[in-house]
């Protein structure tokens, strides 16, 4: 049989990244582009990805390539546009009809959804979630992201925008505000960002006098980590937190769609026990007993660097 | 072509109604016969059942039958069984493989789950969300159930349990113990109990010395309704107070499975707006702005005295 690949493209603010890739998962060949066109300049960018995927494909041959799997900001199943996304200028104001093109210009079928719902799709195709028909993909990064599988298949609801689980509230009254511009939201404190903030905001009250995180001037979540590490008392309790806010909201999550696992990507899932732990703890503890110490919290097994066009390639399986 | 029906069999606590139902949702043929069976005469039961689909099925014809619907607290649909259902004695301390044992006494396929996915599944067959493929129903009466339609199929879940809105949580701290065991769930809120609960509350704290339902020895949710509709401001203040709660928890869901709409049911719903106004300001007020004023809050068009027999008949189709 002759071996088949399809073409995995993520579609972020400042880049591109694409890549042919076979049903192993493995990366055949991978480029990076620019995603900085201007409102007029949509056409360019989408000609530009299309022949970059020709360019990669040479070695394998265009032949072979079966598919194109696309994760973009807002980028909505139903209608195969890029819908009014802020942080990419080129379909700030408009919707772009980027499987549309791509499918006439390439002729094979073309899957577009967001980041997030691509990254569950691909640990369902290639990582930790293989065989798993039931689960929720949450990626703590920049933002709180998430892609929900029932049943095998992605969730898009009515409109193609389910799974926005980093946008359900987890603090009812003045919660933080957050940057879709709603207070309390989960992405608020489970971010990196979220969790930054709560270490700043922490060490304003003067509580914590001797962590050495006073020291640092613009705290990442990353700093904090490292302060957990060396046993830093205001990192352990911000881990404490930002676990416990998440695991009371996966509680929730499994009320509605019990699944087997909650898989966890990004960043902060490379804390490992620090966030783990006390999310496992709350998640336990707000449950119904039928699911008490049932479901899995799992970190993805897609390395950091490839799971974006992983992500999107799975799509077109 | 042969007229064909289904039977729908609601088992409750007290009594089970079972009735043979045609295609447009008319019931042909309906009685009601006693739950209460102990431990050890769950075989007793099901014999009963059988023989009065039988009995009721004699004047369409048993051949013209050709399924049946079950609804049932903790009915499993995976495995068949009714597990360990607290108020049913005879299903107490076991699972009781009803699907398999009705099967095989009636030669007709057996479809089992509980009660609030049965009433979602009899709404998008026989009510208001006919036609509609992704839809939340709410159940609100002595519990909050719901049964929750993604891509036109019901959620059940890896373990067959999905859909159990009422146990989310909506107030983080101190919440009010649910009958579940937790706290702070939205079944101790905002079901028909939950809201006759506040309401004695918020009198006990002396603040409403002219409400009517001082006089009121056992305040039930329909005593706030009335004492709303006549002006109360108790009873307007508890309806507030609830139908927020009910908002914000949609808001949440929303953000899970972006419904078309949140269909509700029971008791509480025949309140109209003094329910589904504060409940429709409180989700929209929590939702990401893609979905502001776009997702419907709609009452079961379900007849309550039918329901259950109609919700667990439509499982059988």
């Amino acid at each position: 049989m002759e071996k088949t690949y399809v073409a995995g493209v993520d579609i972020g603010g400042q880049t591109t990244k694409i890549g042919i890739v076979d049903r192993d998962g493995a990366i055949v060949a991978q480029t990076v582009i620019t995603s900085k066109y201007a409102a007029d300049e949509g056409e360019i960018f989408l000609t530009s990805i299309c022949d970059t995927i020709r360019d990669l494909a040479k070695e394998v041959g265009m032949a072979a390539v079966k598919g194109v799997g696309i994760g973009a900001p807002n980028g909505n199943y139903y209608s195969g546009c890029i819908e009014y996304a802020v942080n990419l200028p080129f379909a700030k104001n408009s919707k772009v009809p980027i499987k549309s093109f791509i499918e006439e210009k390439l002729g094979v079928p073309v899957t577009l959804t967001n980041d997030a719902n691509a990254a569950a799709v691909g640990e369902m195709t290639y990582g930790n979630a293989k065989g798993m028909k039931n689960f929720i993909m949450i990626t703590l990064g920049t933002g709180v992201g998430s892609g929900i599988i029932i049943n095998g298949e992605l969730v898009y609801g009515h409109d193609g925008f389910a799974g926005e689980l980093g946008h359900t509230k987890v603090i009812r009254k003045n919660g933080r505000r957050c940057g879709c511009g709603q207070e309390g939201c989960l992405e608020a404190y489970c971010s990196a960002i979220g969790m930054a903030k709560t270490a700043r905001e922490w060490l304003e009250t003067g509580k914590y006098p001797d962590s050495p995180l006073n020291a640092v001037e613009e705290i990442t979540s990353k700093d904090v980590y490292e302060a957990a590490v060396k046993g830093d008392q205001l990192a352990l309790d911000v881990f404490q937190y930002t676990g416990t806010l998440l695991g009371e909201a996966c509680a929730n999550f499994i009320a509605f769609s019990a699944p087997e696992a909650i898989v966890v990507f990004g960043g902060l899932a490379r804390s490992g026990e620090y966030i783990f732990g006390p999310m496992r703890t709350a998640m336990n503890a707000n449950v119904l007993s039928v699911w008490k110490d049932k479901v899995a919290i799992v970190p993805s097994a897609l390395k950091e660097s490839d799971a974006a066009i992983l992500g999107a390639s799975a799509l077109a399986w």
